[in-house]
């Protein structure tokens, strides 16, 4: 595929600062891109890379177009890039729309239209798959779930009985959805084991990373709310409830009961602790732990996480220290040195 | 299955404030449970909620009786509970007690009576599974391991060679016990992979949760002891060894050659450096680094993780910072003030 | 296999403190070495333990010589315990060199000589495998992949398509390379998937532990450098480059882009954010986050990680603050002292 980087542009609804006429045949980094690919502006701190690069065209902000280059000039640069990497670089996967013969199906699961089943799959009893489907090698689906539309589910991926999850839904490698929670009752010598009779809610357009595991209700359900892009290794506890559109970054560990909002940013390492609400729109930043419930709209940072402000305060007091320690000294010479003048003896050191 | 509110009552050793012929005929949490239904106070913070709540009755410990509905009263409402769902909400899951054509059975391996095992089940040489023993979807069991009676493990759980494990232990689906810990001898150029020639003991109704990693022994054996309960995403290295009825919560890492007693509780995110020793009945809080041993009987937070009681003091130390800096700065000005007023220069400042 | 403690020394490049004549048959712990064993002090803490061993022989450090046993002394005392543990106790392991029935592989895959493939293994299209590839039970290599010879796979790895993965390399079970990363860009209503278009490149020498995941490059590659040895459940995201003969000991996350050099030490728990560059020869202690770059030789500790040197300072400061508290204390009275008995009213307190 060639296009003009007019026609690029135009497709990532951008403009041109330079020739729109030269031909761009694909997208690479600033350092591998050379001659005939267009290249990004991935992160300020790269932004004197953008002098030496090789690649015909930069997708820069408004704000870095100071750059004797082709320029592709959008508000939303990142968006761009990754709209072009779509269009460009991203060859179309045909699946088989087949049912391996080494699959294990219940007689009674009910699947869609053009499902794809790869070697070794299991799908349980009463088990319902919508159109278009994907399960790659050695999935295991429990009984009685159900896949909505177009999902695809990677290569080892353990789905417990009794899950639902939605439609375009991508759950990558070696995760566990459904499982078991953590509930034991301690009964004055060991433990009873508390069933886990709840279940698991995936909703639609759900992203789900390697490695994670997330557990079903304890008595009712788990639910990861739709557009949640979940990382690699999050443990995602009984009956955590997730809104809508928020990123877990990786990681993250959020325990039982836990309450996010919608359009929440929870980076890598962050944990939650169980039973607390966080609101819409917050902002967790990395290796933060969340004890308390936190409102909509704020950025949180620490253990305990406190809002960026009170962080910043702190940190800044947290430094001042070893001057602070040097005003104490200095200060204790001058009242000495005030007492001995006077001729009084110090009342105390 | 309906009971009554006393029979329920009887069943959990509680009593019932209010109407005990009430019919109970399952439980439920407190925003879902309506007529018909028993609740309970998972958490003191929903108190209120039991004055809304539709249903039937409550399950409360002796000191949440100021509500006006059908209560049973309980000293320990957390088992009660337990055992309410255990009798009421949870089916008996029947296994078919055969063995999948797709399994893969070593004929060296030796099999009890009423064994399960699912489609792509491998079982190695030599291996002993006991009675009962259900192998889920796709468990790889390796050469001359034993499984005692009652164990079910879930699916695409690994078991390494020469692994031990108990009666009645249940391990959660895509984890991993036995692997080859973390040992690398630096040879002045690079390193030399050390042999990890020990194995694992799992013994009697431990619990392992999903994508957890335990590691063997280098030279002699990694244990968890009886009863002990490990969550999700924990990783166990080599000679690690752990008590009787210890809960490790979920994303702990405990490192070569510690050790951890029986009966305590390590919080979600833990982390124990290696060659440590951690007593019986230690809690520690959530996301502590254990750095140094911690003797029996009490509870450890922070990093490095010291007792609660010291914790605070430090704690609030670093809170009264600002006011630290603002006490500081007000007895500079008093000292100024009082070497101007006497005609004395500063001596310093 | 019986050698005498003279041979052994001679074996692994170090000397004999008293009998070399005594026979060794194998080499356990401290604790469980008994007549005809021989031991090593694998932790300075364990000193005393020298002499109430019941082993026949210890292997030592020049400087742990007063003790009445026979000692095998070396400079490297862990390397030599290693090759002896080689040498001794580690059974050569009979891999099959044939293809199990079950194994499902794409008849345009290439396979070298003496390949071994267990049970339920999948082989995607066009895969290249080297002499002495060993795949266990379960593994799934997706299409177009490469692998070195006398390279091992454990158990349930994912190996995603257009993986590269070099000789002698061993993943342990569970573990993912190759997987989509965590890429989505805001497009002011939800989120737009960036598709990632790159590949995974593992090195020589590698070994990758349980329940890892490696993720390919967005454009280019996620890249491991050979002799690096990657431990338990560490999250390794797109875009990430690692030197040669680093290690990264377990838990560890690292967030796209990020590069880490050549023989650095990251201990367990360690964070490091994305785009940042770790120099060569780097430790970062456990449980740190790195959030900037670190320039090579240096040991580094906290979150944000220090130079172990301010991190003591600060730590110093900290611990200090009580005392702090205590001295301001004792000023502001000797303070109010002076300005009493100078008849003066407190300019302010």
């Amino acid at each position: 595929m060639e296009k003009t980087l007019g026609e690029l542009a135009e497709y990532v609804g951008g403009r041109v600062k330079g020739n729109k006429d030269i031909k761009i045949r694909g997208i690479k980094t600033m350092d591998e891109a050379g001659e005939g690919y267009i290249t990004f502006l991935a992160n300020e701190k790269y932004e004197k890379k953008m002098n030496n690069t090789a690649a015909s065209a930069i997708i820069v902000s408004p704000k870095f177009q100071d750059v004797d280059k082709p320029l592709l000039i959008s508000d939303n640069p990142y968006l761009a890039f990754a709209k072009l990497v779509d269009l460009m670089m991203n060859p179309e996967i045909e699946y088989p729309k087949t049912i391996h013969e080494t699959a294990v199906i219940s007689p009674t699961a009910r699947l869609g239209e053009e499902v794809s089943m790869f070697p070794h799959v299991c799908v349980g009893e009463r088990t319902r798959l919508g159109n278009r489907v994907v399960l790659m090698p050695k999935v295991y689906l429990g009984d009685d779930c159900e896949v909505g539309d177009d999902t695809i589910i990677h290569p080892n991926v353990v789905i417990y009985a009794n899950t639902k999850i939605g439609r375009n839904v991508t759950i990558h490698a070696n995760s566990v959805v459904g499982s078991g929670g953590f509930g034991y009752a301690p009964d004055g010598r060991d433990y009873f084991n508390i069933p886990q009779v709840g279940r698991t809610v995936i909703e639609d357009d759900v992203v789900i990373g390697d490695n994670t595991t997330i557990q079903r209700g304890a008595l009712d359900a788990t639910k990861i709310g739709k557009g949640t892009k979940v990382g690699s290794q999050c443990q995602i506890a009984h009956n955590v409830e997730i809104g809508e559109n928020t990123l877990l970054i990786g990681q993250i560990g959020i325990a039982g009961t836990a309450k996010i909002g919608s359009n929440c940013v929870l980076a890598g390492g962050v944990g939650v602790v169980g039973h607390v609400t966080v609101g819409d729109r917050v902002t967790v930043g990395a290796r933060s732990g969340v004890t308390n419930d936190l409102p909509s709209d704020g950025t949180y940072l620490g253990y305990p996480a406190v809002s960026i402000k009170k962080m910043r305060r702190s940190q800044i007091a947290a430094q001042r220290l070893p001057e602070l320690i040097e005003a104490l000294r200095s200060l204790k010479r001058r009242m000495s040195d005030l007492e001995e003048r006077l001729g009084w003896k110090k009342s105390d050191s």
